[in-house]
């Protein structure tokens, strides 16, 4: 059959009307859930080319300089050469069984009693926070989460149109009283309230801990309340003193959905991750899966595998934990050292974040540019909250640069904090100004 | 603070009440959208442990027994030793700018001229349906596919809650007058047709190429009715005579959404694949991407533009071609000798896949546990459609396993038709019955 019609490009009829002005001809088309998507103020920060001379406590890389590359390079040499045909071909969406019962073995680190069968490899634990979204939430869903969260939950919920009402966090992690204040008010309002995500350990961005006793306690807050825990835990082994705490898993197994990852444990590059689900959820889960990626590389798979059964892996653990130890010692007394009063910030003991809440008048979002001018660079933190607090909060990160150059970000800041406190004493309040991608600074490789 | 309550497991409200037969206590939980993800007949194939005794024409493999396996693996420790801290640590979620720049030059042998900033790199182009599944399709809208179509695709569609209405193909492809129908039936049912998917070469699983002028006329009418068309082209390049087919984006580049993988012409477990989104879409499908893995393995972008730049691609292409060639002859001549009369199929020029229609009165459902004591296995054709159809089709591959395997499997094949034909004539049409994951063979292992 042909055409009666000549073969030239086809005219559209969205964008061309008189007088319109729409840039993107698509723009009737996108689904109602893209109306949540738009560019996070972290992310960005990957996207943009970094300049060597701004240190940035902004990024959330971790730092990948105390791994043994060489044994690495071989390593990926013979799992190509022995193993090539499977590791270069499609595996199961759950992912490689061997692996998945290596996982078990992490998880029993943090006290987590599991069979590989529950568990299902992501790429990253990026992938099994969007999974168990899209398994979970319809739009309107409600999702509490601490305040602040971790920036790409966010943006998970947000893309399933779930709305997040974020609980109060003390030096203590999730406050248990909040948590029960929030559920009573979403049900006094007629929502319906489907998770709690928190992330217990070394918390992304705020960097505290939720203590013993309330992880009890919140676990039965969720239980009796019949909403389902999402425990997010990719930094539970990089407490500073080696010390774990119990996972929410392991004190309920049926109500919790665990998510796990090697992004900090071994390298965030291969993107492996996964999800520990209770028994009857884990179908759902594959078959998420399995719609949304196939299945999860098998070369990765098998290199985590690889890494795991011949590498002293709690050694190399060890090794980050030091490494972000010294890190850690030497933002804190940096801050210590350098912030003018009126500053408070959070004490992590493990993890790579300290949670800075700078004096009133002083908006950080509208700071950014200026400090990135001074050559210093943080994460402003209206970006962890779903509701535009956290203009007087930053994220400073200490995993990726070095004590020397974190001690030397940190008194950049605080000559940019008191120019601003100079301004707002002169002035007044700071007004908040939009910043777009470009102005941001690329993660340190210095 | 503490809690007042001890920490034992917690009472969870749902599954306990008496009487109530309720395995999965999360029931009441799930969103609306799991209702349409079931465990599709063709991927439980990849879930279950292969019998080498059984010759499985079912899978999609690719044949990976001509990649040279040492020289990847020499590579792949060169990548490691010499970019490791960016191989192994987080990249942008648009993917590594030098593979999308590689990307260009591959989309240039099937005429598309692009620029590597509207590329996004993907978790294998699965992701990329996932992704612009994820953009477009609100609950309830329409997407035209041809029937039978991908089962992946089938599987994000209804992860979205899309409305999937099969348009037919004949020798030629997708027949452009049913496209007409199925959109003014679409129209007059009150119905939002969001898009069009289309698998232009070698088709999976009908295994036809839609005709030149056919291509011009189908990227028109999808323009004058407000369609987007999402072009779905894994195979172009592995046409057996080297041919190649001007792409649908070439033809219409602000209308066409086009999606590439790597996996069939370098290696499917490497999970990489792209999209080409016209301007305007690509920064909201980067945002879809971020919140759905935050960026793909940079290990396996870095490998992908490695191979890309030192090994014959090309030459390797050519390989590939050579052995499916060789493969499909296989088939097709056994086909022709052994199946008996009232069986029909198709002639792919490229590709992986022969579509089977086998005489009324047989379903290839129903029959495939016999086929598999009489092992041999094939895909059924309800699989590849949404609607229900495709019972007395089948799809059998020939990208896996060898000629003489190939040969084997059909012969063994038309046994089982025989036998079915033989009962259809003593006691009329055989019952269907529904078959479990567990009875499908694995993918063939010889």
């Amino acid at each position: 059959m042909t055409s009666s019609q000549p073969p030239h490009l086809p005219q559209h009829r969205q964008g061309s009307e008189p007088g319109r002005q729409n840039l993107d001809p698509h723009l009737d088309r996108y689904a109602a859930r893209t109306a949540g998507m738009t560019a996070s103020e972290i992310r960005a920060l990957f996207a943009v080319a970094s300049r060597p001379e701004v240190v940035s406590l902004a990024g959330g890389m971790p730092n990948l300089t105390a791994l043994p590359l060489d044994s690495l390079s071989t390593q990926m040499a013979e799992v190509v050469a022995d193993e090539g045909l499977v590791a270069l071909q499609y595996g199961s969406a759950q992912g490689v069984p061997t692996l998945r019962e290596q996982i078990c073995d992490v998880m029993a680190m943090e006290g987590i009693t599991a069979h590989p069968d529950d568990v299902v490899v992501t790429v990253g634990s990026q992938m099994g926070l969007d999974m168990v979204t899209r398994l979970f939430c319809d739009p309107g869903d409600v999702i509490i989460a601490e305040g602040p969260s971790y920036v790409g939950a966010l943006g998970s919920f947000a893309a399933y149109q779930a709305n997040v009402v974020h609980v109060t966090m003390d030096d203590d992690g999730l406050v248990p009283d909040a948590l029960r204040a929030a559920l009573a008010q979403a049900k006094n309002a007629g929502q319906r309230v489907k998770c709690l995500y928190t992330i217990p350990n070394f918390h992304n961005p705020a960097g505290v801990t939720l203590s013993g006793p309330r992880r009890a306690e919140i676990v039965e807050i969720c239980a009796e309340h019949d909403v389902l825990v999402i425990e997010d835990n990719p930094y539970g082994l990089l407490g500073f003193d080696g010390q774990t705490y119990p996972s929410l898993r392991s004190l309920d197994p049926e109500n919790v959905v665990y998510l796990g990852s090697f992004s900090k444990t071994f390298a965030s590059g291969l993107r492996v991750g996964w999800v520990l689900a209770p028994h009857a959820v884990r179908e759902k889960l594959v078959l998420a899966a399995e719609s949304a990626t196939l299945c999860p590389p098998t070369l990765n798979q098998l290199v985590v595998s690889k890494y795991l059964s011949t590498h002293d892996w709690k050694g190399q653990i060890k090794t980050f934990r030091e490494n972000y130890r010294e890190r850690r010692d030497a933002m804190l007394s940096a801050l210590e050292q350098h912030l003018p009063s009126g500053c408070t910030w959070t004490r992590p003991d493990g993890g790579f974040y300290v949670w800075v809440t700078v004096p009133e008048g002083i908006d950080t979002k509208a700071m950014l540019p200026r400090a990135v001018t001074a050559r210093v660079a943080y994460a402003s933190g209206t970006g962890f909250y779903a509701d535009g607090f956290g203009s007087r909060q930053m994220r400073l990160s200490f995993c990726y640069p070095t004590p020397e150059r974190i001690r030397e970000g940190v008194r950049r800041l605080a000559g940019v904090l008191e120019s601003e406190q100079e301004l707002v004493r002169t002035f007044g309040h700071v007004s908040t100004r939009s910043v777009s991608g470009p102005q941001f600074p690329g993660p340190d490789t210095a």
